[in-house]
């Protein structure tokens, strides 16, 4: 197993806005790799750059998510901010839902837990019906409507491993990722049922064109490792 | 994904006996459409009317049902209302057994639990022998002996969504269904098990003689969404 | 649906020893049959006659069983006993765990719990060794060692559905069983696990030569029933 570890220099929050500043260069494509966050911190993260604009009326997320962190607590999966909103950010929440919020209340799903065995994961949402969804292995959950009409707005910071908005800028340990992460694939329309099962079980899918795991660009920061996934 | 969306009029309840008034008019066939009751109300439902008259000796009732409702939230998942009695309600009760009732008292039942992810339920009950039990996803629930010798009464009213006996006609959010409903088919015989695991598979089977989801007669009230099933 | 329900006449227990009076006759053979038992009495249950001497220094006792009856109460699965010892009881107990008793203490496995559907549940002993092992679904439980050199005495009562021995003689409703018992087959011999597999998906073995379903004797006895399997 190759182990491509940074080490860290803490990333700068201004104090109008949001302004990182990465320590380490943009590095391209993830294919058959894994992220491994192996501690809980308040500094490790990845920058992710998006392929297109994020001005999205729909959209489906997908990764591959394990960790070993106890039920109750709070993590962040996935984090998109602009200067004043949090775009989109996805969480495990304290009671063991995961949630999603998109500029102010989220919408809340009772899936099965994220253990320490790897979960397929996409997440599904379109503007014009409000229509989101989880699928968990394939599986999806329940519809729930959540903010119909809405549009996602361009031109802010995507991350995973910490939410970048806390307190002005902070980030904080106890809400950090711990565990892995791979194959995120982000799409701005929603896939179909047999898209996202053929995703789950490793089929070809057309690529994500906002996000492509085989080409991500993304910079990592503190204490991140990128490890063959086998 | 097609949306058919219909705002709402109340139902008006009559103080003696119960009438509704529906705000839309009747609609035919749902084949490969989902019903979405997205929000927890006291006024939205589908109203459903039979092909025969629901003066039964047995019947077999099923349907693919889900729910992000939390464990501890009584649900109705069925509901044949005549004038002074309650023919038979489907609920899933507070302590997470899953229930039905003819005029009385009900019984109950251990099952999985019903989640986010869809199920494929179904109920038979046979007036001779009483002998009554849920299938989920094609396996028989222990047989239960309930009312040996009853008979449901016809002319009644069979809505979805909303329990409407409580209180002299109130309909009460707490006990509303908030979730999907598909594939509701029933029959006024005892499908075998075969039968049952074939509907379960999405086979072909005897087409429901009280309901059939391709052509079954609905009425949409308040805020329920018809969706393409994908 | 064909059922054949056996009124009851209450059992005398002698005062010393252990005389059952048996309201019904004998009848023969149950394949395809199930055997439910409607609520919790203290006076249901059904007598086995098997087809030799119950002496024995091993054996494979295998039944499907259901269950509505909550994780935590006690249930009598199986009950052999001649005038002074349980020789041969088994239990689903208190704590979940299932466990068996010959003539003193017993042997305690923890195993998927029994439900409302049906569980294939055998359970093996041999002398020699001692060794002792469950079999759900055609699955092993680790072995325990239990009495190695022990011998079950001949010339007593099997009955189903109660537990004959508590407070001289006395049947308890709260041991009882509540359910449905089908396929319970005996050997007095240990089987291989690929016969037990094949028991469990219902091919071909061997008959039973203590108790064969298909042309078990057995007296029914309080409020009974036996139920086409379908």
């Amino acid at each position: 197993m190759r182990v491509n570890m940074e080490k860290f220099v803490v990333a700068l929050l201004g104090v109008i806005g949001l302004t990182w500043t990465f320590s380490t260069a943009t590095q391209v494509g993830l294919a058959d790799k894994v992220l491994v966050f192996p501690y809980e911190t308040d500094f490790s993260f990845v920058a992710l750059t998006p392929q297109k604009e994020m001005s999205l009326k729909a959209f489906t997320l997908c990764m591959r998510v394990a960790t070993e962190l106890p039920e109750e607590r709070q993590i962040i999966l996935f984090a998109y901010r602009t200067a004043d909103y949090d775009e989109l950010n996805v969480w495990r929440e304290r009671d063991g839902r995961v949630s999603f919020y998109m500029s102010g209340d989220g919408a809340f799903f009772h899936l099965p837990p994220i253990t320490t065995f790897r979960s397929s994961l996409c997440l599904t949402w379109e503007s014009r019906t409000g229509l989101a969804a989880f699928w968990v292995e394939g599986k999806r959950s329940t519809y729930q409507v959540y903010k119909p009409g809405h549009t996602i707005r361009p031109k802010g910071t995507i991350i995973l491993g910490q939410d970048p908005d806390k307190h002005l800028g902070g980030l904080e340990a106890v809400q950090s990722f711990v565990g892995e992460v791979t194959d995120l694939n982000m799409w701005d329309f929603v896939l179909s049922r047999s898209m996202i099962q053929a995703w789950h079980y490793g089929h070809k899918v057309p690529k994500g064109n906002i996000f492509d795991w085989a080409t991500i660009e993304y910079a990592l920061n503190g204490n991140v490792m990128v490890v063959d996934d086998d």
